[in-house]
């Protein structure tokens, strides 16, 4: 579906900014929490918070993150997931959110309800208030920015440093292709995230948005490359599906395409791993976790693994 | 000084994106805390808050709320004292911030330094982290997209709610003109919104950002409307100067100009009035508070008065 209106009655700027941010209200329904806990006055007024907060941006952006054939709630929905997809990679829980908008004035109201209504459902589904937000001008533009809180869900955060020399490389899930569809319809890895997060055998984690390949260098030890062992990579259909078009391998698509939106994390070098994989699969039976390698002392690469390094994910600004 | 760099080195292209972050947390400097309590984890860490938050978020996009005029600098400045005059306006204390950009590849290297060092002097002198963001590409499009949070400073905030009919009206400061440089020149009124949620006689409080004739609808309480006395409207001179060019009244820039970011407030109809405005000298002679009418019940204008509802502020997207 087109973002633009084809005549001017069927726009945002026929509704104008006071009774837009009324049907905003509306579309998002009981996500939206009355004022001043909510939409309706200069802040919004947040509880007191007695755990570690959590907070993160990202946007979507129109030719950038989605386009026509991706609907709009699906748009509204992945604005959200995408930065869900940060809090479960510290293994967080998330709490609420504000939406800035900046918009052409040709944008179709109806778009924006399906936007706003798609993002209401994902955000009831995980239990996020949108508290606030703010509606500009952008001409010839299309682009929400999201900004998402959390909290700690139990005694830690993961974080992307904490990996040594020696710790095993697991992801979850299948990875590449994401173009294919992927990059709206995932699932932010909420559930496994905490879970994870309470395991001590788990040193560090982040969410793999620009690709395996690019995002595994902030989870790397100083003194240590990741040596991945090629045929140990789970990679998704869609992966193999996209390599039929592009002539490339699957493997590559796997590690370099991005939107993965799937957690990668390190395990200590001597944890049991064996109790790790029963554990898991009995709190998540339906999602694989896969040991694709380990970061190894520069050098020496184990036999049949190459070192990630010579591959790149995805470069914005380019 | 224009956003775009005629040469294709002097572009953030040219630096990519994990050149264009280091630099980004070279620029804020001191203000941005090392990770994870600040940019480089897929969220950034905050301490449990044992008082009410309080979160808003505004942009400021090119063409929009600043253009070529406007030194970068003071670009990155009024971002965030825009957001802190929403803080102002509830009487809150300023903590952290995010910032997420979308910028055309073509945005000069040197022109996103200034606009940093900007928000990074701002932050610094108002005791504000920026913890986190995002950088994305948007094709022809400039803008900045900050979220921040706030803590009460006392036992309240401030809402917008609350005003009786019968109430006083105030604002601090002189209206109208920022077209002429206040819109980015001006200083948010943090100090003084606190020392006003601390005095009980004020009932509600905001700040003017699209203009006092559309933003006082929100102050007036229900049967009621605000009565303004037009010879006590404290006019700018950047008001007066404007009217010279524009042939309008300069009270009516005074009333609808916007981007103010003073304070309105409703003052309780039997408050000491004479008190709070000897207690409000003490603490801030520099600034002056005025009387400019009341909410009155309709078709109860006090002589003189006229009732404010005829004029109307900015309105976005037309």
């Amino acid at each position: 579906m087109k973002p633009f209106a084809g005549r001017k009655s069927d726009s945002v700027s026929a509704l104008g900014e006071t009774r837009l941010i009324e049907a905003i209200r509306g579309w998002l329904g009981e996500v939206s929490p009355p004022s001043p806990f909510g939409i309706g006055d200069d802040c919004a007024v947040l509880a007191p918070c007695p755990r570690r907060q959590l907070v993160t941006t990202d946007p979507v952006i129109y030719g950038r993150h989605f386009d026509d054939s991706v609907p709009p709630a699906a748009v509204g929905a992945k604005l959200l997931k995408r930065n869900l997809s940060d809090l479960a990679a510290m293994g967080a829980r998330p709490t609420a959110a504000v939406v800035a908008l900046a918009i052409d004035p040709r944008v179709a109201t109806r778009w924006l309800e399906l936007f706003y209504r798609g993002m209401a459902a994902a955000a009831h589904r995980h239990g996020v208030a949108i508290v606030g937000g703010d509606v500009a001008q952008g001409d010839s533009f299309l682009g929400a920015f999201l900004t998402l809180f959390g909290e700690a869900a139990g005694s830690r955060v993961l974080l992307r440093t904490g990996a040594r020399p020696g710790d095993w490389i697991y992801v979850t899930g299948k990875l590449g292709g994401s173009l294919l569809g992927h990059h709206w319809r995932f699932a932010p890895r909420l559930a496994e995230g905490r879970w994870l997060a309470g395991r001590p055998e788990i040193r560090s984690m982040m969410d793999i948005s620009d690709g395996l390949a690019k995002d595994l260098h902030a989870l790397t030890p100083p003194g240590a490359c990741p040596a991945i062992e090629p045929a140990a990579v789970p990679v998704s259909p869609a992966a193999r599906a996209f390599a039929r078009h592009t002539g490339r391998p699957a493997l590559h698509h796997a590690l370099c395409d991005g939107e993965d939106y799937e957690l990668v994390f390190s395990v200590a070098r001597r944890a049991d791993r064996a109790a790790l994989a029963r554990a898991w699969h009995r709190a998540f039976p339906r999602l694989a976790i896969t040991c694709i390698g380990r970061f190894a002392p520069p050098g020496r690469l184990p036999p049949g693994s190459f070192a990630l390094g010579s591959l790149h994910g995805y470069e914005h600004l380019r």
